[in-house]
């Protein structure tokens, strides 16, 4: 009896702290109750507490409480003020965190902001690791997010089973901010790469292609890209809905590349070229639709109008 | 006994010219053979002819005597002066061409000079069928290239068997033309793709991650495409040989798309913003080299000297 209760014991999973339960958030607590672990959880919407205490996390009511509450924490968080204040404003992480916590920090943010606050928590005894996330919102519902995982080693290795709890794949690649870098990196092919397939599709329209035939033959060969296998069906269709990833939004991710890119002095020039385009989809009244809406600015910019796509023309 | 012969006879495949035994049309003529066509193949070239005969092909000594003995025709060639040569020059195909025959006419050109080749060989009675190639020489030799095949449906559907004899797979994709125009699509997508390639290389090294580890993890995610997969390791080695596609041979496909586009009258800004760093590498000396080489080009613009890479520093 006693060897089996030791046994229950070996076998109990840490508690996992889950700030920001939006949809990236929620996704990766249900993921883990569904493994087993106990879930910590925080966020200002009552509606998304009232989901995950539905699914059987334990809600919290501040930042403070889950790092009373939990060694090991995730954060996902929408905004750098949302960030400053979880981590350091009133009831933040900071006001109740215990020395030996470990954030997993999965938000894509600047690396001068994550660096400062990695700094800070380190004078707590607190490690932070930067873990941007690969994926869709639909991706993390399904468990199917790869984890760009950087910072120390140990304290990584010691996250493993989490990262398996919530994530399809972690890679782990380096010192402090190689993570960051990587997703950076990543979504400057991915806006480079969404409007060079809007841009196929506008010259096969323009030319009288089919654009059905296009995407079919198009993306079986070597001209073809994730993004164009992905968000090609939007632009043949001509509806840009529902987002993947809204226009708007991703103006952020925009943002943070452009000035990694400019500190790095690094030329970018396929990159320097399409980001134009992004802010007048942003102008042109495409905020809420996906990224693919791009495909209507370039149309307009050919002067292709009206509602007829080539694909229903053909 | 009779019945048998007849059937032998019902079997026998129709004789197949290929005109151009280059690295192409000589992998062509040999699945053509292995598949049992009787193939007449000419090239101006000796070595090419020898090399054809050794396999089994039936040398002709002019484009005049391969369109006498055969009424399938494919023709592969390097250069427009080639093209104008082999169909309407001394003991051209349109001294011995006869009536019905159909030709394959598979070679990257302006539309403009297959258009009016088209039109001259249909006042003889010839057909003529628009059908690039979509894959490299590496790719022709193991069967494993896709046809964009457009023109005469009839033609078309009367060469079945011999598109079945040297590509993985045929699209049939409309009226004269398409199959071209779908080209220079996926053209326009390789050109980008490659030089973003490139630029998420040099954006990684000068932030200091390790290539290897850029290649891997952005290659199995949302910002990856054909292009990085395939030329990415030879940007992670900094050696862009042995060539899959000339940097100077490429040029002929960039100059076409070039006069497409402009033509349609169609804004392709990502392309626009590449094609000065193709034009660079020829400057630069990298014309026998891979367009992978292009990744060269932007590591000078991005101040990056020595021998040293990412991939090998890290």
């Amino acid at each position: 009896m006693q060897r089996s209760a030791q046994l229950k014991v070996g076998r109990r999973k840490p508690a996992v702290g889950q700030i920001g339960l939006g949809i990236m958030g929620g996704a990766f607590a249900k993921h883990l109750l569904a493994a087993r672990f106990p879930v910590v959880g925080y966020d200002p919407a009552v509606a998304q507490v009232r989901a995950f205490s539905r699914m059987g996390g334990h809600a919290a009511s501040s930042c403070a409480e889950v790092a009373s509450r939990a060694k090991i924490i995730i954060t996902s968080l929408p905004s750098p003020a949302a960030m400053e204040e979880a981590f350091f404003g009133k009831d933040g992480i900071a006001e109740g965190v215990r020395p030996g916590t470990i954030v997993i920090e999965a938000s894509t943010m600047t690396l001068e902001l994550k660096e400062g606050i990695r700094r800070r928590l380190v004078r707590r005894g607190v490690r932070l690791l930067d873990c941007p996330i690969s994926g869709t919102g639909a991706q993390a519902a399904a468990k199917d997010i790869a984890v760009y995982a950087s910072g120390d080693r140990r304290a990584f290795n010691r996250c493993r089973a989490v990262f398996d709890g919530f994530a399809r794949s972690t890679y782990y690649c380096g010192e402090f901010g190689i993570g960051s870098k990587l997703k950076f990196v990543a979504n400057l092919l991915v806006t480079i790469h969404n409007l060079s397939a809007a841009e196929a599709m506008v010259v096969g329209e323009k030319a009288g292609i089919d654009l059905k035939l296009l995407y079919r033959v198009i993306g079986d060969g070597a001209g073809s890209s994730r993004m164009f296998q992905v968000r090609g069906p939007m632009m043949v269709a001509g509806r840009y809905e529902p987002p993947q990833m809204k226009s708007e939004i991703y103006q952020k991710d925009i943002d943070i590349i452009r000035a990694f890119v400019r500190r790095l002095k690094c030329p970018t020039p396929l990159f320097d070229a399409g980001v134009p385009f992004y802010t007048a989809a942003l102008r042109q009244g495409w905020g809420r639709h996906d990224t693919a809406a791009i495909h209507a600015v370039l149309r307009k910019r050919a002067r292709l109008r009206g509602p007829k796509r080539g694909g229903q023309t053909g």
